[in-house]
Parts: structure tokens; sequence; C-alpha cells
């Protein structure tokens, strides 16, 4: 992309009202835009990495038989009065239609995905089943202050497993964390997140998180590290050793959950009749897990625990561009300045490189650096009169302070 | 994708209160839910076409210079204040936060669009841009009966452009009509959807609707055959002849308006004082237009327009898949008519086609064939002991009656 065509900039000045820190690099790098408390508009250059997110997640639900729908975000009142949360869940955003009507905006979808589910499954051979979707969901929190790590409008993905049996729904559960380790691998938290056992409600022992050490985390997670696990401040309250090894000793550290899963029984279904005939001919509930991911937090997260004084570092799978590749016209030849970049630009375009081009006239060097650095692309390829003089390019990966130059034929190959 | 692994099923019962035929069929078929009246789930086959549909409007925007963003459903109410639209826009979805503010779900973008721009735009080297958004919309409709094509919550793609002068607004505004009519070309809905003229308000003499003939639309348009565009109710009762050659004599016709596109001039632009600086140092206001058009509705209409008594028939860029493999397994060697299915459907998708493949066993030939019919790919395959007896297999468009046989082989190429 043209960054000269690019509608957004980057802007020196942030929002009086905006605290956070992943709001206000992602503002100043024209990622986001922010309308109000916990609200933001996502720019080109910020959808760009949230539909890289969406895309791995949604690879990653694919691979594991997961099957994507999309269910409305208007829920009527009588599904949230059959499983008691209308009152219950005290961040519905509620509201009444011309009809009179009252609705919630969704803010979990158990209530509408097991109704739609009921309509499709009749026996054994129905199951298991797993859709999945990737959303705007609504939570009407008081405060709105971790900028995108928690907003009252935010993008969820969440999965819903129906299985015959519980041995069903384990292996699936055991399955889907697998799949979830992948995603924060791939999105480049691997290392700094913890599956966190939580508490698991009335039908299994323990939930579990997903928690990413962060400073600007609002959870407190303890780990044992023999097991590479940690347990959240509900487990440690109710039991003070880790749930595999038996270990007391814990490192307590701030974390941010970017994701949960739960084995829900029959707590669904069985308002909602969802039952099928097992193969002895008797009527059974069906037996339900979910699976929450949220792509929009992911973003901020990644956001707050990948950057420096600079700007943003993105993991490479989630960088808005692989490449960043910026012209400085420079005082000799402008002309064959740009006629290099043009046809580098090109070439990288045709090899099938995501490139941002920063072809733009009249802004000197140093603004173009210090733009490449708070974009925060993987790569950084400078042409100039003084690398031309080489045939080169200067090639600089975002996380490393060395820069080489390397010759024009050669880059394709090595970005 | 393998038909015994989706999770719905065609359905022979429709929820009771569903009076719409689109909604119908596409219910009967396993692309929609219904959850409430006017508000659907898109399920695994449905938002596959939703998907195609959007891809096909996302692709005609980029060519146009678009740029995607994805705006904030909850909406502030002081925005909506600053144009008046608070109280004059009679469908806004209205709720209180915990916090005690007040927000309306979008229902359209220019009081968020606007001030949003404003922060990127400072001389008229900035403009035009046209960002655009995909996006589900809410509209506190007292009646919802169409189906999709009139929902409480629907998608739409809205784009709003920002010009220097009423001149660039007038040369982007041809343009944007000319993308239309490529979405409508590929959407199969070319030869029946009519340039409508409209009142345009303050600033044009004319809007324009895109209008769809149809027989369950709402709307009814006057078409001069000389011009082959057509005018809507407000404009013949208030100017009896044609806009272009002034003909007198129309054909009445029913139509569903599947987009729009309007001169907005400085409507919003001075109220959230969006201006820039002219070359001559003028302080001048952003010339705006907007350019609607609804991905659910486009749904919706087609289905109405294109389907038979058996079902509905895709046009080809947005259909499901386009092979539906069907295995017969027959009473002679029911592996090998497995074997040869299994094969031609790994070949094809080697070859990048979209097939779903009806693996189902236990599943009749008429049932079958029905639920092919009814699902409405454009190019069914049979593989059955008697299309193997001559090493082929059955060959038939949905929108033809005629089959043939075709040698295994030659399927691919032929597809």
């Amino acid at each position: 992309m043209l960054q000269s065509k690019l509608f957004t900039r980057t802007i020196k000045e942030l929002p009086k009202d905006e605290t956070s820190f992943n709001a206000g690099v992602l503002i100043r790098g024209g990622f986001v835009n922010k309308l109000s408390a916990g609200v933001y508009s996502f720019l080109p250059l910020g959808l760009r990495v949230l539909n890289k997110i969406n895309s791995i997640v949604r690879q990653e639900m694919d691979n594991i038989g997961g099957q994507e729908v999309l269910m409305p975000v208007l829920t009527p009142k009588d599904v949230w009065e059959t499983t008691g949360r209308w009152e219950a869940f005290d961040v519905l955003f509620k509201l009444k239609g011309a009809d009179e009507k009252e609705y919630a905006l969704g803010a979990t979808h158990e209530e509408i995905v097991t109704p739609l589910v009921k309509d499709y499954v009749v026996s054994y051979k129905d199951l298991p089943i797993a859709p999945y979707q990737i959303q705007t969901k609504f939570r009407n929190e008081l405060r709105a202050k971790a900028g995108l790590m928690r907003g009252r409008e935010f993008l969820m993905k969440d999965m819903y497993s129906f299985s015959a049996t519980q041995e069903d729904l384990d292996r699936f559960y055991e399955v889907a964390k697998h799949a979830y380790f992948r995603i924060f691998e791939r999105c480049g938290l691997g290392d700094i997140t913890y599956l966190t056992y939580a508490s698991g409600g009335a039908f299994s022992k323990y939930s579990h998180e997903f928690q990413t050490l962060c400073q600007a985390g609002e959870d407190l997670i303890y780990i044992c590290d023999n097991c590479r696990v940690a347990i959240n401040k509900e487990i440690i309250e109710d039991q003070s050793s880790c749930p595999i090894c038996g270990n007391k000793e814990f490192r307590q550290e701030k974390a941010v959950e970017v994701g949960n899963i739960f084995k829900l029984g029959n707590r669904f279904s069985r308002p909602f009749n969802l039952s099928y005939m097992d193969k002895d001919g008797q009527k059974k509930d069906v037996v339900m897990g979910c699976y929450g991911i949220g792509p929009s937090r992911l973003m901020g997260t990644i956001v707050e625990v990948s950057h420096d004084d600079k700007g943003i570092v993105w993991p490479e799978e989630i960088a808005p561009f692989r490449v960043h590749l910026v012209l400085l016209s420079g005082k000799e030849d402008k002309e064959r300045n740009k006629k290099e970049a043009d046809a580098l630009y090109e070439r990288l375009l045709a090899k099938g490189v995501d490139v941002l081009y920063d072809d733009r006239e009249g802004v000197g060097a140093g603004e173009k650096f210090a733009d490449s650095d708070l974009i925060g692309c993987p790569i950084r390829l400078v042409v100039s009169d003084k690398t031309l003089k080489e045939g080169a390019v200067e090639f600089k990966r975002r996380k490393e302070d060395a820069a080489e130059l390397v010759k024009i034929e050669q880059v394709p190959a090595k970005v």
C-alpha cells in the first residue's frame, strides 16, 4: 500500500482522556481512533492487524473441526430468562424495540447457539459439532480504561462444542486447548502465556484461562514453575497447591486474560431441552463446552508487551505489513531514487509480500524513520542516495538495532 | 466440504411465524436460522454466500480507492445531537450504559466518520478519501416481515467520500455509480437492477437508488424504457417526466432497493467543523457523499428473484459452492463408488474448486437430489453405479434441465 494514499497519519496529540498505553500508541500510529471511553474505530492499519489475528484464529478453529457461523447481536429477553441470566448476567446492555419487545446486546451466545443447534441435532450421529463465530460483543462495563484490553464493545471468537458424552467433551476440550496454544504462539505471545486454572463451576473442578504476563493486566496469577502452569486468584484462595504437581511455591505475576475455555455440561442444554437419541434409543442431554478468545484484546495485549520507546514491535504473523519500504528522495537524483523504490515495491508485491511503501513527498528522513518505528513492521527497507551508491537498500529488522546494506536484486529473497 | 460433517441439514418445517419467501427457503436449505422477527443467524452455508457477496463489494470498493475501516456500533448521543438526528432519525435503537451515558446503535455512520476523518484531514492534499466498512447495522423497525430484505439487524457496506470541491465529488460519485453496477452484475442482478432517481435533498437535485425488480419488493419504481433508468415514487409525484429524456411514459414495477448513493454536500462537515486549507490558504468545508449497499438484503433479494419450485438457483459468483458432488452408494460396489467420488473430490479441491460433497450414508437418491436442488449450487455432479459403468459422472447445471455423462478425467476441466 502507498503511504501517500493512506487517509490516516501518525499523530502526536492524544485525546486528553486516554490513559491506556496500548490505546495511546495505537492512536498515535493511526491504527485506531477513539470515539468514546472503551469504544474505538479500527483504521486501515488497525483493521489489517485485527484481520490477521482473526485469520489465525479462524484457521486454528477450522483445523479442529469448528464451523463458522454468525449469530445476531440483538438477542430477545426470553432466551435469557430461560437460563436465568437476564437478571444474573450483570453486564448485559438491555434495550426495548419499537415493538415493545426487550433485547440484550449479545455479550456471549450460549442462549442463542443452544436453541439454534437444537434444530439440527437428533441423534448421537449428529455429534460432536463445534460452531463458532467471530463477532462484535457488548458488555455494559461501568469503567472502561484499559484501551483495547477491556472495551464496552470488542471483538470475540466464541466457539461452542456439543458432545454426546462427558468423555467426548473432555477429548475435544484438550484438542481446543492445544489449538489455543498455537494461536498465542502464532501471535507472538507463546512464551509469556500461561494455562491458568480457574474455578470450574458445577460441571468440572476447573475451567481454564489463558493469561499473558503483562504489567497493564488486571489479573494476578500464581505460576508454578515446575509445571509451567498457573492458578488464578480464586483458586489460590481455595487451595494453596498446584493442581498438577502439588507444589506450594508460586510466583505472583500481573497478567491479562486473553482466552478462556469452560466445560458447561448440561447447564444450557437442560433449560433448552437440547437432547439427542443415544445408540440404545435413550434420550440424553447434550454435553457442552465453550471457548472464548478476544482478537481486539489480543491486539491491545500485544502492543503492551511488544514495544520499545519508539513504538510497536509487531510479531511477524500479525504485523499490518511485513515490510515498510521507505523512500528518501535525497539531493542527487530524486527521480532515480523514486524509480528504484517503485520498482522494488512492484517486485515485492509480485512475490506476494505485504508492503507499506512510504512514498510521501516533502516529508523528511527523521519523520519517516520515526513513523516507521512507531508503526512497527518487522522489516524496514530504506532507499536513499547513500544506499543506491552501493546498488543496495538498507535492511533493518524492527527488533534489532543493526542495519545492513543488501544489494537490491537480493532483497526479494531476503524478506 | 463434506456434507456429512456439516452440522446443519435441510429442514421441512418452517417457524410458524415465518411469512417471507426468501427467509423460508434459506431456513429450509440450512443457510440461516431465525432467532426472532427480523433477526437471523447465518449458518455455515449462508455465511459462505454472505462472505462471497462481501468479497465482491470489498473488491469493487478497493478498486475505486476505498479504504476499509471498522467503526463502532455503540455511538454516543452527543454526536447525533450535533447533527440534530438524535430525535430526527426515527429508527434509532437507543440505550443507556452503566455510566448513565446514552448511546444509539449504529444505523448509519455519518456522525462517526466525519469527526474521525477530521483528525487526519488538514489540507486539500489530504483529499479525496473514501473510507468504508462492512458492518452490522441496527434499525428499530416496528415491523420486520420481509426476511433478509428488511431486518432489525442487517449487514451494510457504507462508504463515505470526502472531497475538496463539488466537482471532485461529482466525479467520484460517477465512479462509485459504475462500481455499484459492477457489483450487481457480479451478483447476477445486472439485468433487473435499475438506477433510480430519488429526491436529493439540499445539495443535489437527485440522489440515486439501485432498485432490483422483485415481486416481494416494498417499493414501486417507474421505468423509462428509452433510457433504462427509473424514478421512484417521490419523483413521479413531483415531476412526471424522465430526468434524462423528458419522456412521460413509464412502466410501473415492484422493486427492492439494494443500494443507494447520495451527495451530502456540507450537511455533516459543517456541524462537525470538518474543513481543509485550500491551495490559496482559504479554509473550506469538505464536500461529502455516502454510498450504501446491504449484503444481507442482496442475499435475500437474489433468493427472491433466482429460484424455481425446487429451491434456490445461486448466481455463479456467490453460490456457497461451485460444485455439489453427490455420491449414490448404489447396490453393486459401494466401496468403489465412494473411492471414485472421494478421488474426484480431492482432484477438484486441488484444482481450487469449491465443492460441497454429499458423502452422507443412509440417505436415498431422491432425498440427496432434493437437497441439492434446494441448496442450489451451479453444477451438480452425480457418481453412481450407472455413471461409473461408463467411467463417467452425471453433469447437470442447476439452471438447466438436461444432464449429460462426462468422463471422470474430463470433469476438472469442465467445471
